[in-house]
């Protein structure tokens, strides 16, 4: 069972040298953008949407065009294992989730991705053993349609410079930048 | 003027294939990762914050260990074109930003730092060159103390399953998952 263009093992050697270790979200990640890919027209251009901020982000920014630096990635954070491609005008697409029910044949895929066991004590070769024998069979897919504001292509507008920290922000933040608001996380 | 362990023209080459393009702001941004690892204590764990969602994020993501996907890059959005690497536990770091100051020598990239010019008016050649002269010469860095707040990992506690659309979600949501909620992005 490939991963877009990958075998798995290849694929994992990529997930190693980018995210860090083949943890078991980019693995099912890698099976669920492929997924989600095989279910999306060819050769029309698509946005991401992560529901997650774990693992699968990066699973997406590894099989697809779309990254966080680029904007095609957009992660919302709702706390679910989900992703969704699609096209970028009218916001048609497919979203892959992690289907609840399909996973009560695999118990220690169950136990991860409900937390059953502590890190420690999951069996992280049986683990693997049954994320690569379900593949993408643990997942779903639906169809559906992005909001159009979610849609609407950021702009920064016109930029100046901010007369704290003197470095260029966008007009629009106000007369001086976020950062020198309030926002900046440092001391 | 190499940008970590690649030279420029390397560096490039992953660039087109991750972000797509070698965009003004991921070449510059090689830059600033450069000269942030270069002033960051060897052999620590460091974390990322990137200050602004454009191009930034993805040089960090090619050049260090930090991803938004293994979550030790932050995308905070002020709105400024800056980076800070710093150590994880304590905080301490280096923040990299483009200073205003040393651009006025370049005007190219003047230009499109400061969208004086659209996009289809600015010299791509003239700008591209500007930028591999000037190297990291158009940076200036401080050291910057993160917050407290900002260093404490996430973590999801419990899961369920959400009523409504019956995937897991993190119990401390609320009786439904976000997506459920009505945070989702689709119609």
């Amino acid at each position: 069972m490939n991963i877009c263009n990958y075998t798995l093992e290849e694929y994992i050697a990529i997930v190693k040298s980018f995210h860090g270790s083949a943890a078991p979200g980019m693995v099912i990640g890698g099976y669920m953008v492929d997924l989600a890919l095989k279910n999306t027209p060819e050769g029309e251009f698509f946005d991401a949407v992560c529901e997650t901020s774990n693992c699968l982000p990066d699973a997406i920014q590894l099989l697809t065009p779309c990254t966080t630096g680029n904007g095609w990635l957009q992660v919302i954070n709702l706390g679910r294992f989900a992703l969704t491609l699609y096209e970028k005008y009218q916001g048609k697409g497919i979203r892959v989730f992690i289907d609840s029910a399909k996973i009560e044949t695999w118990p220690e895929i169950k136990n991860w991705y409900f937390k059953l066991k502590s890190k420690k004590d999951q069996d992280s070769q049986l683990l693997f053993e049954q994320i690569k024998e379900a593949g993408p069979g643990i997942c779903s897919f639906q169809s559906v349609t992005v909001r159009s504001q979610f849609l609407e292509k950021r702009s920064k507008g016109n930029i100046a410079i901010c007369p704290l920290c003197k470095e260029a922000y966008p007009v629009k933040d106000g007369d001086m930048c976020l950062g020198c608001r309030g926002d900046a996380p440092y001391l």
